[in-house]
Parts: C-alpha cells; sequence; structure tokens
C-alpha cells in the first residue's frame, strides 16, 4: 500500500515546486469516454484503486470522489494509501467544484494544474466558475504524470473494420450528408467530433481502442466540403491489413486521413480558414487542451459549444440495426441460456467451481458465435455477498468458490458485428433466505413495471424512472445507481443521451432507442440482485390522449421463478413474467441442444 | 360577440397610432397573482373569454395562449371574437415568446406594447430574448387599457385582519428576524417581496383582496434596520376597525406603513440610499414596470434576482399551522359528508335540483364553521359531460340539471382562520356506464399510488408524478393537467415552489409540505373524474438505505366505493381504501348527525 502513498507524496511534490495549489487526476482519455485504455488510468497509477472516480491532491488533502457503486470496493483499496473517500450520488454530496471552492476560500490567487488531455473544456470551466474565475489560473500539463510514470502505456493502436449499410442502415456517406444538412440548418462552418463513439458511428468504423468498446481514437472534423479524420495511421503493423483496406475505402469515400499526433497542429492550420466563423464542438466531450488550441485558431469567427447532434441521431437505430440487434440477443440469450443450464449441473453435481470459472465459461460459449468480437464490458460474475458491490470486478485468483444454496449474480454482454447486448441474472443455486426471495420480487416487480409501462410520447427517462423502484421504495429499499442507460450498435453498452435515471435528464424517449431496465438491490455482507433486460422503444398507436409509446424486451432469457414468492405480485406482473419466460421458451428452444431444451421447458413453465 | 371584436379592432388601432408591432395583454396583477382582481382582467376585457390566458394582438392577428384546462372553454367563448386559439402544454407548442419571433421575423425593429404592471421582469425579458434584445424595443405602458375602459374596477382595498403566533406558529417579528439572517447570509442589503401571498406570511396578515385568496395588495422591503410596507392604507372605510387595529399592531411591531400608490417614488429613494449595494427581487413575481423604477434607482449597486427564499419556507408548515390544518379538514370534512348526504337524498327523491343550487348548499354548510372567510376557489359542481372542463364554471343561470344517474364532480375548498381546504369528490347519482367506473377505478388507483408511496428524501414531486398516472397510461389514457400543486395555510390554495407535475422542477420534498393529489380523466362530451385530497409529507423513518418519506391525508371524506370494479385493484390498493374509508368515518362520525353518521357508516363498509 505504501507505493501510493509515496506516488501521492510525489504528486505533492511537484505541485509544491511548480507552485500548484491543487491538483486534478482523472482515468479520462482526451475525449472523455467512459472507460479508458490504462495509458490514461491516472487515478489507478497515483492510488492503486481501480473503479472510476476524480483524485484531488492539494497541500494538505487527498481525496478521491466516486459514487454509490464504489463506495466499498474504494474503501478497500484507498486503505493505506492516505486518500480521503469524498461520496457523491448522496445527500450532502460535496462535489469537487465546490469542495475546491471552499478549501482554497483563504487564498487570493489559486492555481489550479489538470491534465487538459484528461479533463473536458466544460469540467474545467465548472471548476473555474466555482473558485471564481477571477481569482483562479488553470495550469494546463498535457500527460502531467509521464515524467514520474515511468512505464506509462503508450496511446493504443488496434486494427480498423469498417461496416457496411446492409448492417448499420446508413452508409457513411448519407451520415455525412445529414451532419453537412445540420451545419446548413444550424448556420455552422465546421464541426468537431471528439466523442469516440460519435466518430466511429458516423464514419462506420469500429477498432477496439478501449477495453470492451469497439471505438478508434481519433477527432473527425466535418466541413462542407471536407472530411477529416485524425487517427493513428501508421506504421501499421505488417499483417494489419484490415486497418489498409479501411483507410482505402474511406478515402475512396472522401475521407482524408490524418495523423492523431497533428490533430492541434492541423486544425489550427484549418480553422484558420477565412470560411471558418462558426466551429461547433461539444465540450462535454472536447478535452480543455485542445479546445485552449482552438479558441486561439478562430481569429475570424467563434468556437460555439452545444450538444452534438450525433448523440441523440445515434440512439434512434434504424430497422437495420434493430434487426441486427434482434439477432444478437438470440445468439446472446441461446449462450446464456447454455451458460444457466451449465451452472445449475455443475453446482448440483458438487463440482467444484468459482466465480472466474463461470466468467470463462461464459466466455467460451460466446466466442462460438460468429461475429462475436469480445465482451462488451468486464463480467461481473459474483456470489452471495460479493454480489452486493454492484460494479464487483471478479478476481482471476481466489475468486469465491460457489456452494448449493443462495444467489449468484452474473451482468455480462457482448460485442457482435451485429449487435451489442447487456445481461444480468441473479440465480438461486440452492436454498434461499426469505430475504433473498423477498428481495429478488420486489426487485423484479419494478424490473417489469418499467418494461410494461406505455407512456405519451415525449416522456423523458427521469419521468418514469419511479416504476423501477416504487416496489422496493414502499418497503424502504432502494438502489444507489441509475436504473438504465442507451446501449449502441456494436458500439459502447453505455451510451446517451436518453437513460433512465433519478436526474432531470429531459430527453424524450424516441422509439428506436434502446435502453437497459436494470433495478436492483444490495445489502452489504449478505447479497446482491439485479435484473437487467435491455429493452427496445416502440410505437404504441395513438388514440383521444394522443400518441403512445412502449417498450418491447430484446434480451432473451428466462427469469427463474422458483425464488419468486407469487403473492407479492399482481395479476398483470404474474401475467407478463409467464408470457416473457414463454416467449424466451419458444424463440430458443428450437435452437437448443436438447438437454437444454428440455431444462429451458421446466425454468419457464408458468408459475 | 362583436363587442369584442369591436375591442380588439380598437386596439389594434390604438397600437398602429403609436407605432407598435405587437400589443400583449394579461389577466395579471402587478404581483403575478395566479388570480387577479377584476381590475387587472384585460384579457378578459377584450375577448369575453374568462379562463386563464395570454392575448397578442399584431396587425394582421389577435390570439390567445392558453392549455389543455381550457381549451373547450376558450373555443366556445371566443366564437365571433376573431380571436384565435394557441393551445399550450402539448406536443409542438409555439409558446408566445417564439410564436413573436416567427410572426415579425422580417422586421429590422421591433416594438412590443406591454402593461409594465401586468408582466413580471422575467416574462418580459424572456420575449426580449426570444426576438433578440438589439430589435426589440419594449414599450412599457403602465395601465394600458385605462383609456378605452370606461368602467374599470378600482385597485381593491379591504379589511385587513391580522393572525398571532398561537394559529401560525411564528410571529411576524420572527419571520423577519429569519428573512434578515437570510440577508446577512446572501451578502444582500435588502429584500423587495412583490408576491402577495408571501408577504401576507411575513407579516401574519390577511384581506380579500383578490377574489379567494385571503391576501392584500402590497409590496414589502425588508432591510437590516427597516420594513416597510406599502398597501392600500387610506382612507379607511369609517367602520373599518380591523384594518386600523391591524396597523396598530403592525407599527407597533416596527412596520412602517406607507402607501401602495407611492411604490415606486419610495423605493427610488430607500434604495438611492448608501448602504443598498444589493438589492435582492424576484423577477417571477416582480413586474416589469417597477423593476425598471429600480434598476435605475440603485447607482450604487445592483438589482439581484433569485427565487424568493420566502416561498419555500412558508411551503414547509410548522407543528402549529399543521394542527390548524388538520382542524380544518375536519369540519370542512363534516361539511362534505352532510353534502353529500344531502345530495343523494335530494336525487334518489327526485327532486329538482341543478349545478348552481348544489355549490350554494355547499357554501351554506361551509358558512355554519367557525372562522369561515369564504371559498378557497370558485366551486367547480359539474354534472355528467360538464366535469369533462377540468376547470368548469358553474353558471348561476341555467346550470345542469341532476339527475339519477351517471357521475357528478365537485371540487370545492374552504378559507378557514386555520387553514385552507381543497377537496375533490366524483360521485354516482345512479347506475353508471361501465367505462365511467373503469375510469373511476383507475384513477383512483392513480390517486392510491401517490399516497401510499414511501421514498427516499431529497425526491422530487416530478420523480413521483407518473405514480397517479401509471394505470391510466397502461390503458392509453392520460390527463392533461398536474397532478397536485402546494397548498398555502390560511392562504392561496395552489403555491409552490413543490408540485407534482410532468416537468423538471428540482424542488425535494420535505416534510410539513402540504401538496394535492388529484388525477383525473376527462372524456368530451361524456364524462369527467377527478379525486383529490390534500397529503401532508412526513417522516418515515431512517434505516441502511437512507432516510424516508411519505404522505398523510389530510382530507377527511369517504371515496365512494359503489363504482370501483374490485378486480382492477390489487390488495393493497383495497387495504388503503378500506384502510382511509374506515378513518374517515372513525373520525367523523362522533361529530354527525345520527342519520349521516349511519349513511356513512353504510358507504364505508370495506369492499
Amino acid at each position: 500500500m505504501s507505493r501510493f502513498k509515496d506516488r501521492v507524496a510525489t504528486v505533492r511534490e511537484m505541485s509544491r515546486a511548480r507552485g500548484w495549489d491543487a491538483v486534478i487526476l482523472t482515468n479520462n482519455d482526451p475525449h472523455a469516454s467512459e472507460y479508458s485504455a490504462p495509458r490514461w488510468r491516472q487515478v489507478e497509477w497515483v492510488s492503486g484503486y481501480t473503479g472510476e472516480g476524480v483524485i484531488v491532491i492539494t497541500g494538505d488533502h487527498a481525496g478521491l470522489w466516486t459514487d454509490t457503486r464504489y463506495f466499498i470496493q474504494a474503501e478497500r483499496q484507498l486503505r493505506g494509501t492516505g486518500i480521503e473517500l469524498h461520496k457523491t450520488r448522496v445527500q450532502d454530496q460535496v462535489l469537487i467544484p465546490e469542495w475546491l471552492s471552499r478549501h482554497l476560500e483563504g487564498y487570493d490567487e489559486v492555481v489550479i494544474a489538470v491534465d487538459g488531455l484528461g479533463m473536458s473544456a466544460s469540467a474545467v470551466a465548472e471548476i473555474r466558475e466555482a473558485i471564481g474565475p477571477d481569482r483562479t489560473a488553470i495550469a494546463n500539463v498535457p500527460d502531467m504524470l509521464s515524467p514520474l510514470w515511468s512505464d506509462r502505456p503508450a496511446i493504443p493502436q488496434t486494427p480498423i473494420i469498417t461496416l457496411g449499410a446492409e448492417t448499420v442502415g446508413w452508409s457513411r456517406t448519407q451520415k455525412i450528408t445529414w451532419i453537412r444538412k445540420w451545419l446548413r440548418e444550424n448556420g455552422h462552418d465546421a464541426i468537431l467530433l471528439t466523442a469516440l463513439d460519435e466518430i466511429a458511428w458516423v464514419l462506420n468504423v469500429r477498432g477496439s481502442d478501449v477495453d470492451y468498446n469497439p471505438v478508434v481514437i481519433s477527432y473527425l472534423l466535418v466541413t462542407p466540403d471536407t472530411v477529416q479524420w485524425f487517427v493513428r495511421k501508421g506504421p501499421l503493423a505488417p499483417d494489419d491489413k484490415e486497418t489498409e483496406d479501411s483507410f482505402h475505402e474511406l478515402t475512396a469515400d472522401g475521407v482524408n486521413i490524418q495523423d492523431y499526433s497533428d490533430t492541434g497542429m492541423a486544425l489550427s492550420g484549418i480553422v484558420d480558414d477565412d470560411y471558418v466563423k462558426s466551429l461547433f464542438v461539444d465540450t462535454a466531450t472536447l478535452n480543455h487542451d485542445l479546445y485552449g488550441i482552438l479558441k486561439e485558431n478562430v481569429p475570424r469567427g467563434d468556437v460555439i459549444s452545444g450538444k452534438s447532434p450525433v448523440a441523440l441521431r445515434k440512439a434512434v437505430k434504424n430497422e437495420v440495426e434493430i434487426a441486427g440487434m434482434r439477432e444478437a440477443h438470440l445468439e446472446d440469450g441461446l449462450v446464456m441460456e447454455k451458460f444457466l443450464y451449465w451452472l445449475e449441473k455443475m453446482v448440483q453435481a458438487g463440482e467444484p467451481l468459482n466465480e472466474y470459472e463461470c466468467s470463462l465459461k461464459l466466455h467460451e460459449l460466446r466466442s462460438g458465435i460468429e461475429g462475436f468480437r469480445g465482451e462488451s464490458f468486464e463480467t461481473i460474475s459474483a456470489y452471495g455477498a460479493n454480489a452486493a458491490l454492484p460494479h464487483y470486478v471478479t478476481p482471476e485468483e481466489d475468486s469465491a468458490e460457489l456452494y448449493a444454496n443462495g444467489l449468484y449474480l452474473c451482468d455480462s454482454g457482448g460485442q457482435y458485428l451485429f449487435g451489442t447486448t447487456d445481461i444480468t441474472r441473479t440465480v438461486p443455486l440452492g436454498p434461499c433466505a426469505p430475504l433473498e426471495k423477498e428481495d429478488y420480487t420486489l426487485t423484479l416487480k419494478g424490473h417489469i413495471a418499467l418494461s410494461k409501462i406505455v407512456f405519451p410520447k415525449g416522456t423523458a427517462g427521469c419521468q418514469l424512472d419511479v416504476l423501477a423502484r416504487e416496489p422496493l421504495w414502499n418497503s424502504k429499499r432502494n438502489f444507489g445507481h441509475g436504473t438504465g442507460h442507451g446501449v449502441g450498435f456494436y458500439l459502447n453498452v453505455h451510451e446517451g443521451p436518453q437513460e433512465f435515471r433519478q436526474n432531470f435528464n429531459k430527453q424524450a424517449l424516441m422509439p428506436g432507442m434502446i435502453t437497459s431496465d436494470e433495478p436492483g438491490i444490495y445489502r452489504e455482507g449478505r447479497h446482491g440482485i439485479r435484473h437487467e433486460n435491455l429493452i427496445l422503444c416502440v410505437d404504441a398507436g395513438e388514440n383521444d390522449f394522443g400518441r403512445w409509446l412502449r417498450f418491447e424486451p430484446l434480451t432473451l432469457c428466462h427469469f427463474d421463478t422458483s425464488v419468486v414468492v407469487k403473492e407479492l405480485l399482481d395479476d398483470s406482473e404474474v401475467k407478463w413474467l409467464n408470457d416473457y419466460n414463454e416467449r424466451v421458451f419458444l424463440t430458443l428452444s428450437p435452437r437448443l441442444p436438447s438437454d437444454v431444451a428440455a431444462w429451458l421447458r421446466d425454468k419457464t413453465k408458468p408459475i
């Protein structure tokens, strides 16, 4: 542990030497990706804590800010580092801007050091604003930790593939035409895209630069006449034929490929052109460093920040994407049922089996699907009390043994050339305690309520979120994470702009959006439960009261009914559960081995 | 009808003569009160339309903007006036600022005439912003219509009474001390209160200057050393001993009483003082005219706008106020049960009876309560299809006859010296159609779901609103109004800042807040249903998952169960309904005449 205490001390020393009052360290890559490559995991390097969060180091304090999902993990991993945990998403939370402003209250002038690559322009602006713009100097130090971090990994560079319109519905030419129309209609001369999934969507390219997220580290500039893609273009590995082919295809479509390391310089030149009077950027994903360069180099115009139009367009899946997602969920469902069958047999036979072996088995099964490209996130395979950590990381070594009692939770998903999946099932491995059954059932009630709601067009996810919580709330239980996130098409498993969450996100749900429905409950030291399907928003017709929408579950895998407390369900919930399980059986059984199909028949019999 | 066509023409003429491109007419008094005295009902004067809304008159268009509640009424009353209905709170609504900006798009310079007394500073600012601040001139014309409106009523002046701490919990001295503390903590030198209910709350005064709202037309300036109340101070009516006594009491408490008509001039002098560097106002209720005067007269400082702190403080009732509200609901419940008993007997006996006679009966019964000060809003007494207008105004003449079938809706409330009530009951007068029963039951399910929810501290009303809609939504039905509003203590029946509504109001619900729970359903030409109780937010304890809140119904009046479709209710809903009705019976029956008590016993037997 003292290794990390030393690292904090080193950062503090550097800080003192350079006259900084506070240093902010993030795990962010230069694109504000949710997950980042090892190169950018500065929080992890300095603290040893492997979850998400942000670290602030001042002369007399070192703190980690993270949310409810990571409290238990952070408390464990920060032991002995001298870094204090600051809880977010709790009542009376004090977020970093406010904390800094209070902590540095006495100072006339304050210097805050940030790695401008690792913080979005808007995050830096917010901190400046909170402390007071007049007395705050931001020291922008790109790659701040490189001098201290001797074995710092390089920027990732992985093979790039392209997807055709037969897979994604819209060709890149159609997408670029749509962006140019948007530029015209909104009076902008150019747009710089910085979010990696948005760039992958526009160009119909995929890579594996970020674990689980099939994206390519790059920037994309679209003007009325040009498309410039700033990407790690070479030298390519000798056997990387895929990337070479992809570059040829893109070039043929009019995409000008430039090197990622030249982005700043090249952009300065481009936007210095006469015609760029209004350059549109999204400062939520544009990093502070590049924003500074742009601001200096659009002398005859303005850098206008707003919400990138790509995010919403990407979230509304077209018919081809929806068909692909259905196919992915069919394949993934077959895998899940085979896995759950195997799991039950193993446990019942008393075979030694641990959490990590389960995730390996699941990986092996998914690997058998043609077009499988890897997991969509790290599998959470958690038995008993381990499942009480919503974002539990299953250790490779000494992971927990499974026994024929209590609940096992598995949250996993696959990336396929034709879609992305994300599913959680919590299954009994044998006898369960009454509280486990009750929690299981109440959480399922919440899952069902959200899944079967019919709602007026224009409704936002935050207006529906309570449906998934009501059964838990009414018995004074709750969960500390959002109820659902958008999911990309063979792209990031977490995407916006819609979500189910207790916030005030006004984004309306729209037909074609795919979102997870995953209420849970977590009891430290006891058990954890989560029920997750992906649900597709579809039209539900119009009547005197207006236009209606509803959801359709894409995920195909039965919910175990043996631990359901039937008296806690009303008739419509029992019907939903029986109908769903029956649909799972009818859809999957023809393609399952006969022993698994027979088992599934039994598992899906009506309650 | 042509009378109103002529009035529109007259306004247009004046407009042309003075070079205005658009005139905006509101029903607002100078304090942005929800209801206003007849003097300020300019929309009504020009159009004959008696609901809420705003009128815009340009050279070639006259339009009324109003929301779903008033569509049917507006369509009826605007017939023949040439004024077009613009619908708000609907999808694709175009609100006035946006409409003006589009309609006046061609113009280089635009002059918008407003009666600065009838529009809040923020509403005017929003319009300027939408059209473009550079090309928009606002012509502020206080009392614009006075030259055309020959018999325009005077500013109301009614007797003023005071309430003691034994009734309201906090003395005015305590409240002023609290405001001064708030000023210190927030770095302001003075606060100008402009919302009439906030002023009444601070000074513990009540009047009847606005129908149903027991407020006094006035402004209140609080500084660290002075309290200045600008009010219609005289000459008082010779027999108005109450006001004289109130003025004496207030003066003794250090309140300096000045005349309402001197407000502008007096304020100019006061804020011109050296020490006023920061004058706090709430531009949501401060009118444009007075805001202009202030802006010109705080030369050494700033007029800072924000949310008045009084609104939230007032919404959280103290123990004394809660006790008073309970008492008010007990008295009001006795009245309601006597009324419903009388109604049923009359209808069953075949006695001729119309909607207006029902509201008279209800008034007569409430008048028998000591401390009754009048209705808290105009009683909605609506039979059959008339109830499909959520804000139906029961006509005095030729109101509809009641027959022994279908549903009758009554929405009413009382102002008492010790509290305010607001209750809606929808009752069957005889056989009902299956759709009436189904609508009745689904709406009741929604009412119950919101009433019995347990929720974490920090939850906002907009996050709970869907609970009241879910049962309706799931059968593709809905209602076009909010689910609930805050209610004052012997003050306005509609108050903020909390509410249940499909918006993104972040105000958390807090123990002590009193809010209505009133889902409904309206079928034009058929029937209207609404079930409304006032519910008090109370603490529900703390556990591992955090602190919990819940609601307690204050309203005491049974829900008719004869038209409930029991199969549509789950066990917990049946239990809630039976428990509630039983509580109503046990609480009220000892104080009801024996025939009414016996009838209520029958009405409240468990289903």
